[in-house]
């Protein structure tokens, strides 16, 4: 089977998946008997190309990061043109990677309405539309009959999503509580280790973990958009960002954050989520001091965990990457894999 | 779909199974369009019941342990009759869950024979058939068009072969590292607190946690078998018992173990295998001392863990209970329902 991918954004992770496929494409051929091409790119910064026989991958590998860059393949040009990528009959599936906007989702949300009503898959590593428009975007790609898939929206490319959907299905998942933020759990050891909180969110920035603004991370809202779209997808919520209770790490005194190390415990910010008796969905995000007992207690640094709440298993958890190009850029490749596995089953 | 299946073995396994269709019903029918009967029971102690349009569950629930018991059902007996459980016309899916024989694997590596030379689908929790003979009643399974499939024999219900399979599917898988035995975790932990080897041990067997002889928990033979089952399944290896490097337990000293405590470090029990730079594979069962920082340092108690080393996404863990009696029936339940997608997929 052929796909042909139409990428929208090409920063770190849309390389990061040109490099996978480079990487990949005989693995792709031989166990699945795929082939992917990524008939065009289109960027706000680079601009845009296109080639329905597939562009080439090495030289997209190399593209330098310079205003319009995509110009030099034919036909190419310096702005972007999303809904031609989007809706050329070349594209079968769209890879959405573009940045989060957490307040309307925008563009990103628009990209998936139009890849959906164009009967276009979509595959996507953007919290903003999945979050906040995700169920009634996946109730649209069902009766279009296309795929929305969203792996990399929640611990990169850490099977998280594809492993309760493959490997939990037929448990049922009463909760979860999960560390989804590796700047702020990063940002936590350091303090425990004797910085200030100001001076390990400057180191956290300095390595490159957070952002010029550290907000999102910091204040948890980062983790508010994971969480409502792990209880949307697991728990059958419907969940609104509202509807999450959010604390950040900033108001947690540094006193406590390292006696409570010399006990052997450790303060992680937590975003969990919870079927109540009434058939309710409690969810959260907020500082929790966890005992050395706790399976997420030594989860340290980038590293992101999720422990789920079961019915038949009990406790079960997964972890791994929290972050990383290549590693988001994997989930874009599970999605796909996906995507091919539902057509043909069919 | 319909499947009937033949219960080889009714045990805690089995009869955990009975329950987990009980109450999985009707999520199996209307998630799944599954329907599953349990067509034939057979016991080396219990006896021998089948009935073709399927043995009634309650009854089966509330079996008592008594010696021909399975007799109580019409035409039942108080003989075992494996071979016209497995051979059935009735019968689509063999569950063989007979107890663990790492010398030579019988009888279920007959059980396993028997199955697949009749085209029947089988799926085991037995440690033993998987350890010793996999790789070729895989190619058996594989040229007869049967599935063959052993969750249930690495970390109970915990999906770990099906995580893989699943979701690491587009990566290498380098080699892991696990705690994979509960009982000889259990015990180093008693001895951190301060109990003696000798008594640790005996805690763990009041406890149920250890067999009579604790010899195949303490002494690394347990974990020796998934090993084995492990790299030959996720690393294309093709090892024997033999070629595990094998070390338990009780030569750590004491001392050794609590001063480690102190320090924040933990001797674990670690299952490993890796692929060598000569394409040759090393596989070990040893006790190691991790540091605090180890994602493996933490897991505690019966709960087990497995962290794979891989090409795209760093490393991977997943952690959850290594034994129990539902969660490993949970286990066949993962496996017939991969066997049913490999029907569907046809």
């Amino acid at each position: 089977m052929h796909y042909g991918l139409a990428l929208i954004g090409f920063g770190g992770v849309n390389r990061g998946l040109v490099e996978v496929l480079l990487l990949k494409k005989q693995i792709l051929k031989q166990n699945f008997d795929i082939e992917l091409s990524i008939v065009s790119i289109s960027d706000m910064y680079l601009g845009y190309a296109a080639d329905e026989n597939g562009l080439d991958l090495e030289a997209l590998k190399d593209l330098p990061s310079e205003k319009g860059a995509l110009s030099i393949f034919p036909n190419g040009k310096t702005e972007s043109d999303n809904d031609a990528a989007i809706c050329a009959k070349a594209t079968d599936i769209v890879v959405e990677a573009t940045f989060t906007n957490p307040n309307d989702g925008e563009p990103a949300v628009s990209h998936c309405r139009t890849a959906i009503s164009n009967e276009k898959h979509i595959v996507t590593t953007n919290k903003g539309p999945v979050a906040l428009f995700g169920n009634e975007l996946g109730e649209l790609a069902q009766a279009q009959n296309t795929g929305f898939e969203f792996e990399g929206t929640v611990m990169s490319g850490t099977p998280v999503l594809g492993f309760v959907s493959s490997n939990l299905k037929a448990c049922t998942i009463n909760g979860f509580r999960g560390i989804l933020n590796g700047t702020a759990n990063f940002v936590l050891q350091q303090v425990e280790g004797g910085a200030s909180m100001t001076d390990a969110i400057k180191i956290a920035q300095e390595l490159g973990y957070a952002e010029a603004d550290p907000t999102a991370d910091i204040e948890g809202f980062d983790v508010m958009l994971k969480v409502v779209i792990l209880a949307n997808q697991l728990l059958g919520a419907n969940l609104k960002t509202k509807d999450v209770i959010r604390e950040g790490i900033v108001n947690i005194s540094e006193d406590k954050i390292r006696s409570a190390k010399e006990e052997g415990k450790h303060w992680k910010l937590i975003g969990q989520a919870s079927i109540n008796d009434d058939g309710t969905i409690s969810a959260s995000v907020s500082p929790i001091c966890l005992s050395a007992e706790d399976t997420l207690s030594s989860i340290s640094g980038p590293i992101n965990a999720i422990a789920f709440d079961t019915d038949l298993l009990g406790t079960v958890m997964v972890s791994g990457a929290g972050a990383g190009r290549i590693e988001t850029a994997y989930a874009l490749l599970a999605d796909i894999l996906k995507i091919d596995e539902m057509k043909k089953s069919k």
